[in-house]
């Protein structure tokens, strides 16, 4: 692809009011001390309350966001929502979020977009094709996820491990002289992962109306087939990724991957030989927040000046599907 | 926007094998004889048996379209699902289709895309932007609906409206010089009717591992507000939209609006003046097909010869958001 000149201007977080630190989640599911960190690498998660929904939770990241790019909701020329969860089957996510701030007849498009946990890769690679300057200048893309919901105390593994958060970003169509944009972007699906991990009910495959237990509509993941089957694709894939970019991985200065699990985070680093100067890492404080993780640890390394105007950016990761993606971009 | 130069390829259908007229669904709902295809306009519609998933309709309609482009699923450089309906909460649907086709290892790109009955519209309007000759060259769009696990008895107005259908459409770049591609497109979305249309139950709004009831799983529609804002909004979208082209409505071969309801085609026919030989109306033979509507309407005006190669051709309709929405191309 070629390079694709877009500027990320705002970003801004919602994190739910009720923070749950791993010592009181074991103690509520029967484990060992220590256990979650150990098996998970988390220390503390935010849940949602009754009150935060996802629609909520999103317009909340994306007024801070405008609000830091001095913006409008008006100004914007498209919202995409890229969550993997949702708050109703019908409507679409998007589409709430402008409700939210009480702004009902703006006109502004909303769309939502769904590659799971790559959410934001997907929406930020779509950006930087659709931001022409003339129909679009600016996009707002939202990741507001609820796993709370969907735990099953029964599955530790996964309960103690994903989690809520929002994120919202805001991408701006500048001029190529300016040397920030997308360099390179890509995405693989292999379907034998499929099943992989899912929610099995609520959707017309078991739906709720039919007979149905509680552990159906909670996740469930296949975690060891779903790691061999992530290390065996992302390895050739994120070859092919820079070999239409003029930078080694090395050069990168600032590493964004998918926070999905500690040993994930763990044998990426090592297989890909990161400094622990590039590689961002949030999984201990906030856990897997699904399509929000990505964005949140890039909004966390612009926070703490890690990433600064000009460094090149590395984005990362897997999601159900199972798929591998990924993004090479100049903040 | 710019002139984006595509080519609808080819295009497939999958009708469920179950065909229910509306004669034997009036006895089923204790209604009068008549009262369906008085009020909403249908005669008959197809529901899915127990065997039929929306990844199995969307992959036997990919397959029919592959198989007229004479392509293999492999030959695709992107899938997109822009359906509105989904068979699981997590993973998307998108990834299930290769899946279905026995295609394990592919590595395409999978991913979905939503604005409920503007599905088709949106993901036309973004493959316009993608399809660049280098990265993407082949798309396909799938759009896959099972409304019938969602109608509410009790609710006879939707209940007999909607319905189950999928199509797959093929889109390739192709050079300018063929005059093929779309001229404009667009799209509104007004949260002010963002839930006059919905499914209540089902996501994390009001999880099913809560109290629910049957209806909140089921299909409910404001239908006076809906028709009410969307006259409202669709007559400017159109002379905005029109405002960028060098057609007027009248040069415009072939419009094929949403299939929402009859009362809403009247409407529409009635207000832009189209000619019944411009117009495509299905509804009578396939109810409201959700996403699949707008592709179905178009698919059928290919097969009959009303839209022929070099024709000027409109999609136009209304979604849950609520959005209006439109794309004018050269087929």
């Amino acid at each position: 692809m070629s390079f694709k000149p877009i500027k990320i201007v705002s970003m801004g977080q919602y994190l739910p009011v009720q923070k749950v630190d791993s010592a009181s989640l074991e103690k509520e599911l029967g484990l060992e001390e220590g256990w979650i960190l150990k098996t998970n690498g988390v220390r503390s998660r935010h849940y949602v309350n009754a009150q935060e929904t996802g629609a909520y939770m999103g317009a909340q990241a994306l007024q801070k966001a405008l609000n830091r790019a001095n913006m409008q909701f008006e100004d914007l020329d498209l919202l995409i929502d890229a969550s993997g969860s949702f708050d109703f089957p019908i409507p679409h996510n998007a589409c709430l979020i402008p409700r939210e701030l009480g702004i009902l007849n703006a006109g502004i498009p909303c769309w939502d977009v769904d590659s799971t946990c790559l959410g934001f890769v997907t929406a930020l690679d779509m950006a930087s094709y659709l931001l022409d300057g003339s129909r679009y200048s600016n996009v707002a893309i939202v990741n507001s996820e609820i796993a709370s919901k969907s735990l099953n105390p029964k599955d530790p593994k996964s309960a103690t491990l994903f989690v809520d958060a929002a994120i919202a970003t805001i991408v701006s169509y500048c001029s190529t002289d300016e040397g920030k944009g997308v360099l390179a972007a890509g995405m693989e699906t292999y379907s034998q992962g499929a099943h992989y991990t899912r929610v099995k009910g609520g959707g017309n495959a078991l739906h709720p109306n039919t007979k149905t237990t509680f552990s159906d509509f909670t996740f469930a993941m296949e975690g060891k087939a779903v790691m061999r089957l992530g290390m065996q694709k992302i390895l050739p894939f994120v070859e092919k990724l820079f070999s239409t970019v003029e930078l080694e991985m090395s050069d990168i200065d600032c590493i964004i991957p998918h926070q999905a699990s500690k040993m994930a985070l763990d044998f990426a680093q090592k297989v890909f030989k990161w400094r622990s100067d590039q590689m961002v890492s949030i999984l201990a404080d906030y856990g897997n927040c699904i399509s929000t993780s990505i964005p949140l640890a890039l909004y966390t390394a612009i926070e703490s000046g890690q990433l600064q105007r000009g460094d090149s950016c590395l984005l990362l990761g897997t999601a159900a599907g199972l798929s591998v993606g990924g993004l090479v971009f100049v903040y």
